[in-house]
This record gives C-alpha cells, structure tokens and sequence, in this order.
C-alpha cells in the first residue's frame, strides 16, 4: 500500500519505519531535511510540502504531530493536507490532542469527503521502535478496520474506543489517571519511609495490596525498589515531566470543556508544573517524587 | 495454645472463631455481653475484665480495638493489661492505629516485660471470616516468628515491615494510596465517560494501559463495569467511606508527626469528609464517584 | 467624538447608554436587534454588520464580547473590523479573555496601523449602569492617555497595567484570587460555626483579623452576617458562579501558557466546577460555601 | 492584683512584663531558669514548680505553654496547677491549642471549682512588647468581665467568642483563612507579573479591588511591594513558617474532630510542609511565594 507520513520526529521516526519493513510504500514529509533524509535512506520518497504528498496517489496518510495546533494548520489550512487530497484516502492522525480539536478536524475531513480516525499512542518512543505501540481509536466501526491492518505494522494493541475524538478522550483520561497514580505512589512511598519502613518492604506491601497499580509495581519512583526503570537511573529516559504535563493539560482542558470536575487530576498538573518551574522538567514523570522528599529537593 | 482476644467485633469476632476453629483455648473479652455471650457459644470462655483476662494463663493476648484511645486505655490504663499480666507473655495489637500510638503503647510493653508486636489487618469483615486477611507486622524477628503460626489461623498473608509501629506505617501508607486511587478511577473514568467514551471500553483501556490499579479491575466505582463489586450493588457493602476516612485522618495524622507532605493525600481526605457530610458516610467508599457524577449528587 | 459600540449586553448596554449620556455620537451593532433597537431609542445609530460599523467615520470602536473566540471573530475575521476600519482608529476591547489572544489581535490591530488596548473590567453589571466601573488597561502610554476621557464616561477608576495584554492579565489574577479568598473565607466561617463559634462573631474576628478580605469584609458569604449581598437573598443575584468559573478558567489558562503553577487557583477552579455540576452555576458565586454545610447540600 | 504566671517563652516573657508593669505582683515559673531570673529581675517572685505556684496565693493563673500536651500536664497532671489550686482562683489559657483539648482541660478546671478562660492571642512577639495583643476568649460572661481588666494591661482588643474553647476556635479559623490568604496572594501575584505585569502594579490592583486583603495590603509576600514587611528584609522576623504550620494543624484537626470538609484548608497546610520541608520553616509564611518563583525555589 502506498501511505503518506507526516512528522517524523522520536515518534514519528521509527513508526515509519516500521510501515517500510512491513512493505508499504511510503511517502514521507517532516520540516527537518535530516529526519526526511534518514526515512529516505531507509526507502521512503520525500515530498517537499503536505499539499505535494496529498497530491500523489497515496491511499492512505497518517500524521504524527506535536499539539492540536499543527495538527489544524496541517489538515486545515490553505496548502494543507483537506485542500489538496483526493476524496476517499484514509487520514490517520496519531498526534496527541484534545478531543474536541480531534472532532474539529475530523468533521472537516468527512465534509471533504475523507474517512478519519484519530488514533493516539502509548508505549513511548520504546514502543514505537520495537513496533509495540497502544493504539486508541476514536472513528467509525468501517474506518477502523480499514485502518487496523496499517496499525498492525507499528503497534500490538489496538482498540476501538468509540466515535470520533473518543481515542483522545480515552488517551488523555488514563493519562490523568497515570500523572494521579504516580504521585498517589510517590506520597505512599515516602510517607512509609519517613515512619520508617524500608522501601522495598513497602513497595512489596504496596504491589500485593489494594494500592498496587502500574505506577507501583512496573515502574516504581523510589530509586531501589526495582531494576530497569528511570528511579533506577537518576530519572533518565522515560516519560519526561514536561510531556506528563502536556497531557494534563490536555485532560484538564477537556474536563473544562464537558464541565466534569476532576479536583485531583488539576492537583497533579499543578504538582508537575511546580516540579518543572523548578528545573526539572526533562526528567521522567517519576521524579515528581523528589518533590516529597528532603534530600532530593534542591539537587 | 490459651489465647487471650479482647474486642468482639465485625472484625475481631470472626478472627477470634478462626482461632477456635483451629484449635486454641479462648478466653474472650468485651464490653457487649451479647458479643461475648456468641464467642462463649462457640467455646471460648469469659473474662469479666481486661484485667482479669490478663491474670489468666493466657500465653498470648490479641486486641482488636476501634482507635488509639481504646488502645491506649486497655494497655496503659490503671486496670488495664500491662499493669496486670505475667512478663513475656506475648502481646498482638491488630487495631488500625497511627504508628506514633503503636510505638508508644510497645515501649510500655517492653518495659513491663512483655514482647509486643502490632499487626493492622487488611481484607475486611469477609477476609476476617474466612481466615484469609493480610496482616502487616511491626516488631522484632523474633516476635515475629512466635506470632506467625497464631496469625496463620486468622489470615494467609503475614508480612513482616521492619520494627514496632511499621505494621501500622505500612498499612496507612498503602490505604492512602487506595484512598488517592480510587479518586483517580472516579475522576477518569468520569471524564471519559462525560467525553462519550462508554464506561466498559473506559474500563478496559485503563487495565490495560499505565492507569491500571487495583481500583479499576477489581473495584471499579463505575456501575456496570464488573459484577460483585459495591458499584454493582448501589454501593452497599464493601468498606465504608467512613472508613476509609479514619484511615486517611490516620494518614495525614502520621504524616504531620514526620513532617511529611502528602498534597493529594490530604486532598483525598477532604473529599471524602465533603461526600460524608453530604450524607453518604455509610456507602461503600468507591460511592466516592458520585461526587463527580451530575446524576447522582444528590439522589 | 463619533464612537462605535460592538456588543450590547447586560454589560456592553449600559456601558453604551453612558457614552450616550456623555454626549457621545454612537453607532452601534449587535446580533440581537432587540438590543440594538433599545439603544436606537436612546439615540444611538444601528450598524448592520462589524463591517458596515467600521467603514464609518467613528474615530474609536469598543467591543464588549463573551469570549476570545468571538474577540477573534470580530477583530481578525474576514468581514471583520481589521478588514474594514481605517488605520489610526483607536480599538478598544473591554471584552474578558486571556491575555495571549488580547496580545494576538493588538498585534493584529498595530499591523493595521491601529492602535489597540485590552480594558476589562469590574463592578459587575451594577457598575456598568451607574458608570463606576473600574477598567484594567493594557496598552502604551499614548494610547492610554487618549482611551481615558472615553472610559471616564463609563467608569470612575482607570488604571494602566502596562503593556498590550496586561489588562486582562491584571484582571484574571485578581479574580483568581477573589475566587480562592471566596472558598478560604467559606471554609472559615463554616469551621468556626462548626465548632461553635457564633457566625456574627466570627465574622467579626475575621474582619479585625489578618484574615480580613473583600470576600469577608464587603461581600460574606454566610447567610445573617450581612445585609445587602447575595447571601442575604439566597445567593440570587451578584456575579454568578459560572462566570466565576469562566474567570478561573482563563486564569489557569493562562497560567499553563506562562508555566506558572496555581495550586490553589486551580483547587479553586474544580470546587465551583464541582459546585456548578450539582445545578447552582446561576447562583451567586459565594453560594460556594454550601459545598461545606451539611445542611445546604442538597436543598 | 498578685497573678501566677507559667511560660515565660517570645510571647510570656514580655506579656508578663506588661503585667508588672500594670502594677501587678507577680509570681512565675518557666522551666529555663534564665527566663526565670530575667522576670524576677524586673520585680517578679519565683515559683519552684507549678504547683507551688498554685499553693500561694495568687488569685488568677495565666498559662502560655507550646502545644495541648504541655497544657494538659500544667493543668491536669498529678502535680499540675488543678491538684494544688484553691477552688475560685481563675485561670486563663493564653497557649493556642486546638478547641476540644481546651473544652477538656476547661471541664476539669469547672469541676475542681475553677473559673477557667482559652484566650489564645493573635500579634505576634511585637504586639507581646507593646501590649497591644488581641485577645480571643472562650468562657462565660461572667469569667470574661472578670479576666477583662487583666488581659487588657497585655492587649488592646479583646473579644469574647462565646461558650468555652470558642476562643480558640475562633483563631484557628481566622489562621486557616489567613494561611489560604497568604497562599492565594502568593500565586495572583505571581501570576500577574510572570504575565509581564509590575509587581507594584499588580499589588495596586488587587488592593482596590475584590481580591483586597490583608495578606496583599499589610503583609505582601511579593518584594518590592511594600516596606517594614517580611518580603522587604529576606523574610526574617515575622510569622515563622512552621508556626503558621502549627496553627493549620490545629484548623485541620479540629475539622477532622467536627467532621467539617476544609479542602483549601488542608492544601495550605500541605504547602506550608512541603516548603518546610525545602528547609525554610524558620523563614516568615509568606516566604511561600518562593515556591512559586523559579528564581527562588533552591536559593
């Protein structure tokens, strides 16, 4: 199949690549000339613009953006991807943004004449290499099936979630649960230390009780307690803090839009942006736990 | 084994039948005639006080008591355990208390003679009755060691934390976290559902992704999402939101004494203390959600 | 002076009827021909469009609009007043709305040629017709200085707060804070009547006290300490909870976009949005301090 | 009038002071002998113990102790102030202790035939020079018009709150809104400059406008505002950090005892111990701004 790709970057990158080995055609567009460059390499024609790619004979295009932002000037604006595409090419936008913003664009699309789902990630840039990815797909039962053989290439997990933006909504609501989760585990942890229990002694409490959840027994903030994960060097790699907090802002603002409270999960977005203000917003969401604990504080 | 067991209640009254049922002699006491007339029943015999239970030959006393008060007055109070029973007779404080209480009372023990250990319980009424609660064990290794074998007729998870009061710490640690999660789900779970996700997809997203915990595959707070939780149920049953409040005021409580922040901890609180004052102290605590459900607000 | 008047609400009306009463030359439009016909009564000239309104000869335009998508709308859209006015008409927007976009259209305006600045105000709808508003001005000097004697028609205090946008930044900081004393002083009277302290005198200890406010002081929110505020009345009437909610949205908007963290401004944000969830948006925004008595919760 | 006087700390010591200075004979006690020796340097007698100092025969007992603890052993200890009194001398608390302990120790002194009165004092060390505390009582009228004449030669505002332990009821509720205050000034004022508004402008601002208080016009965290304040000298002097955090432990207990939801309360409270915990708790609590600020955070 021939498919266009848009947005190349730690994402965007492998996930491309991963559509090449799978033995797809593939058009390829990213304002960096290095990132066109290396997918070229690999096997990927390079088109000079979106409205270039839209004008080929791709049947499908998919698009890995940084915010809704790039995603509305890419698919909506005057030399965008609506305005030059054929009727009835499959647009697939795996960026992570709002919901609302997803049915924005997504209405645009159907009125041009294009199926598309939007169908964020999880699973990191790991996950995007080793083709491991989560995808959550808001469209139609018809526009999901059509694209399921295509995610099959780059993820193992890929669900429906619903309508329209429903992809984002369930992305950015388990995200607010994850920023919620890890520092509920981050205060668990040192509240048991500061009284004095070790703190694999506690994790293992923890993971066999009804605290137990990803944040705790997968990837657990207290630096010892497990092997293998960012507490366990220094913080690097990851989730950075500063990507969290990009996704806090995204649940909360789409909480603001349906009027649905969510007290604790504006408590973590405000928590990681004080941890960020203070200059450490590149490291991995986990070290939020340094905001609880003494000796961490002004490393 | 003669055993001494002080406090019948919905708890310690199915523990102490555990006890009989695997073979131990009981003399039992509490200040229901009708609590003790049932354990007398089932083959234990009476003791008409604290202290004339502790003059027995018991060799073992377990107590099972509503708050530190309680504890404090059966211990330390002028006809209270300490002033009456034998030296090494071994003392098992299974009442959820804060650390600091636990400590003291052990330090008073230690003084009289007696080994001590506390041994807060989870599992609820049902794990009490089947003999299948987790008990989180503060004391020496040796003390340890000696209670092990009793414990075992009352629970199957017995799990040393290190020094007195660490069974205490180890369990308001992790029910703090329950307390936090359990918002977590209610919130997510609520902004999904209030951005078009259905509940069930909702559901499965997050237990298979980086927001799964305890709280959302086995007690999830969304009604319909699984079978034979208090969410199934109108929130009956289950562990009380009233509960679940003194053991986060537990929380906050020791967290206080060792200076240690717990910003979503004690928001936890507070919204628990919001949904009780509104009358629902009794519901299971998962009723937590219709704090964020605009249907249920005020049924 | 020849004067344009866009948006003729409960504010922007009367704000028009005292340029009128100043003796002002007046055109005017708004979507609602209803208003526009109560200001053609009073002696104002109807316009038929933003755009009809900008081609006349008025030398400054006003707008008074809900939100920054119709700011948008009116100023940057293709029949929009940049597309139509002549350079060096002074734009005045007294619209509220975040600080970024006012920045984004006075941008816009000063590539026109136009100057522009941002003047939001308070003194609720009361100020608005009495003509003692106060406006938070965000503009240079120059065209502070020719903007005043317009404003002074309209309102009795005119502050200048710097540059293009800090009007509105001025005003959502301020209201954010009245928001968070509104809750803070809730929770205090609440607390002291709680644990028996008579609300009349606790109020009175409050505003001798360094926890003296506005929202104590002018404006309390506890039924029987004052006369002449909305909880005197049961909460009818005064700046309705829904726009406090609208304020506190744009000032944790804003907040993200300077990487500010507001903990308690965006605490407070989810408490009105909670409170507004169970049905009281239209009531008075000191209606809040019944989220925190029993008696009230569901009334 | 011959006064026994225990506790001779910052606040004793000079309001003992004021009262040899009233023409009253005085007799004290203070565990540091220095502090002894400095009272009876300026005309005071020296009692060895508490009780002695009850065995004489001083016809009013002013306390003013640390913590509840402190006032229970005084008053209720076996050689406490209660054992050794005569019936009919008055006593007066002036320690700040949370409302249910002082209702306890009130009760004990009515039964021993004691008029007894809480009256925790706001003014900090200042006001305990110059004699112009402020007084919250909790008592009958009739205790208070006796105790009246007394406080007066240590204070200039002296208000009855009600029934015994409303005085210091009133105090924690007016310290919690104070607390919140000085939090919600903190982040309006950072929020308003770190959007590019002055921070004397933006003080201006909030001082004639509807977010008015006291911790934004007496007391401005932000520097530069104001002079003769903390924020002008580094935050020395002042309103230490964990005090403030002392008096929202007590608000926060207190509503946990009366079942009274205080969500910012609680937040604040955790804010303060997280900024303690940074290692400022000696700073003045309006050092909490620095929270907020990157410049600051690790200073």
């Amino acid at each position: 199949m021939h498919i266009g790709f848009l947005g190349l970057g730690n994402m965007g990158g492998p996930m491309a690549r991963n559509l090449l080995r799978a033995g797809h055609s593939l058009t390829v567009f990213d304002l960096s000339s290095a990132a066109v460059a290396g997918l070229v390499e690999a096997g990927a024609q390079a088109a000079t613009s979106p409205a270039a790619l839209a004008q080929t004979d791709v049947t499908v295009i998919i698009t890995m953006l940084p915010a809704a932002s790039h995603v509305k000037g890419v698919y909506l604006g005057e030399n965008g991807l609506l305005a030059n595409v054929r009727a009835d090419v499959l647009l697939i936008d795996s960026s992570t943004i709002d919901p609302m913003s997803a049915r924005e664009v997504a209405a645009a699309a159907a009125k041009h004449g294009n199926p598309m789902i939007d169908a964020p990630v999880s699973g990191g840039t790991g996950g995007a290499v080793t083709g491991t990815l989560t995808f959550m797909v808001g469209g139609s039962d018809a526009d999901f099936d059509q694209a399921q053989p295509i995610l099959a290439a780059m993820g193992k997990n890929i669900v429906l979630c619903g309508a329209s933006g429903n992809g984002q909504a369930a992305k950015v609501a388990n995200n607010m649960l994850l920023g919620i989760s890890m520092i509920g585990v981050s205060e668990a942890m040192s509240l048991g230390v500061s009284l004095g229990v070790d703190a694999k002694v506690m994790a293992g409490i923890i993971n066999t009780s009804s605290g137990r959840c990803w944040s705790s027994d997968t990837y657990n903030p207290f630096p010892g307690t497990m092997d293998n994960v960012p507490s366990a060097r220094g913080y690097s790699g990851g989730f950075g803090t500063d990507l969290m907090l990009k996704d806090l802002g995204l649940a909360t603002e789409a909480a603001k839009q349906a009027r649905q409270p969510v007290l604790l999960g504006a408590a973590a977005q405000q928590l990681y942006q004080t941890f960020s203000q203070q200059g450490h917003g590149e490291l991995d969401f986990s070290a939020i736990i340094n905001l609880y604990r003494k000796q961490e504080a002004c490393a």
